[in-house]
């Protein structure tokens, strides 16, 4: 099969076409999945600059959408339309995909669509459900709005809570996408003060919940932001690790819990708990386009590099996919 | 009846005797406590010194121990033993509590035990169970053991998890109170780095829960300690509020939670909840003796001025408590 393979060249860690690829082996438990298309993450541009492969695969590559060609479960059988996250190796013509991270994919969406959903809509419902105690929030604000998992969580919130919405992004363009997508509030950064902003919106009480991947850049304004009993969970650090100076009492005074999560490295069982639950409460909102994966472009896996040159300028809006012919 | 209030003496908050002061007026869903017996805790400290006086009692004392005078509920009839929370007023002869926060005290304890429970027994068990998610955890690091929180934290732990628990103290002695109280491993933080201690002691693997009220000065040390989905509560800044240089990506990586909490200041409602949950666990260990109240020493009520300063040089080994007769 053909699949794009890291390598070093002249120091460099670059992935190259392998067109003579062995096909994975499928185990027990497991599905083969012909690749239709991937998308391309951040943990993927993170693993190519450190060489820490996931569970050692030289093809990079965390979620796919595809054909099952091999199954030994009557819920995929072979001809299925799949979509789900996989331990890597999804570059490529052919992939194993654990049956417990194998979601259905609903004939009203493309292939390019499906690749586009796993990981950040399932990051997304993580965060806010499982983390972030969205269903008794009054307010949950998102950072960095128009990204990936920021247009999932917009949509996830609206149609599975009643909270407001508040979000961030750096321009118009990016606000527009949010408000279509069902954001009630909606904050330039880079014109005013988010803290103030949420503060006077919510009559002085704060979000709830806060989604950041930002870090360290927003961390005060985060906790001015913040309303007692609330959540501020962390999936990034863009804009920076280190916090100078965290003032404890305020996590006291205001009861605040603080989480940090990851997905890609948790555990087999646990991304499976969290599909199965995320398609209960989604299948029919994705058919019914109520839910929509935002994709930003499309490029075709022989041109992976530019992909990733053109997420690491930070300028897409929404998914960067993948097609495998 | 008589009660210490609060007054203002050259410029200085004092505790003076006041043999006239009214009864309080019980109001619905509310029992009237002849009160034996109440205990110090260091928010009373805190409200003599800001003039932040819970619900703007003038008088201190937010648990007791005593007989119920006044009720219109079955559940406390007059000629009770009770002990609880109250919203102040507790340095008195009499003082209202709300229903909700009510426990049976059983006959196998003594007034003086009964006031030395509310407070850190419901604390300790809020913070294990409700947000610590002790249940699930293979290991607990309970730092300040033989603080009035600690003791009670170690029993609950012991009688109600099967999680290993390790524990902090500055003394040897301080250190065979715990050992007798259940805790499996002892650190003398004076003679070892704990975090060193624990990470051995897990083979590698860390403490899943630590319950801390040092804060700022243990920040470092118990990142470092904590297993990867550990749960961190801070319940006290004893060690400063301030922590230069947070590293957000430990928390993401570990995926960490951070939780601030106090008790006192949360609603009735939370209160009543968590008082309940609490005497439906505990009552029978209570009486079986399995669960032991600390003391460490009993006042006169006339001289809770002592009392005070007594705390404020941290020597107690468990609750200071005050008699009123």
């Amino acid at each position: 099969m053909k699949a794009m393979e890291l390598s070093c060249k002249e120091n460099q860690a670059v992935l190259t076409l392998n067109k003579e690829a062995v096909i994975p082996v499928r185990e027990k438990g497991q599905l083969l999945i012909k690749v239709a298309a991937a998308a391309v993450n951040r943990t993927d541009l993170v693993a190519k600059e450190t060489g820490n492969l996931p569970k050692g695969n030289a093809i990079l590559g965390v979620e796919v959408s595809g054909i099952v060609v091999e199954s030994d479960t009557d819920l995929f059988p072979c001809g299925s339309r799949v979509m789900g996250l996989v331990n890597g190796g999804g570059y490529a013509e052919y992939v194993v995909m654990n049956v417990g991270n194998a979601m259905p994919l609903s004939d009203q969406l493309t292939f390019e669509e499906g690749a586009a959903i796993p990981e950040v809509f399932l990051t997304a419902y993580q965060t806010l459900f499982w983390l972030g105690n969205l269903t008794t929030a009054q307010t949950v604000l998102i950072h960095a709005g128009a990204s990936g998992v920021g247009t999932a969580a917009i949509q996830l919130a609206k149609q599975l809570s009643s909270a407001k919405i508040a979000v961030t992004a750096s321009s118009a363009e990016k606000l527009a996408l949010c408000r279509k997508l069902g954001a009630d509030s909606l904050i330039n950064y880079r014109e005013e003060a988010f803290s103030q902003k949420i503060i006077e919106e919510t009559g002085g009480r704060g979000a709830d919940l806060i989604l950041d991947f930002i870090g360290a850049s927003y961390w005060e304004q985060n906790l001015a932001s913040i309303a007692v009993d609330g959540y501020l969970i962390l999936i990034g650090i863009l804009g920076g690790a280190i916090v100078k100076d965290v003032n404890l009492m305020t996590l006291l005074q205001k009861r605040i819990t603080v989480k940090g999560t990851l997905l890609t490295p948790r555990s087999d069982a646990y991304k499976a708990k969290l599909t199965k639950e995320f398609v209960a409460r989604t299948n029919k909102l994705f058919a019914a386009g109520r839910l929509k994966p935002i994709i930003d472009s499309v490029f075709q896996l022989e041109n992976v590099e530019n992909a990733h040159r053109y997420m690491e300028s930070n300028k897409n809006k929404g998914k960067i996919i993948l097609t495998v012919n």
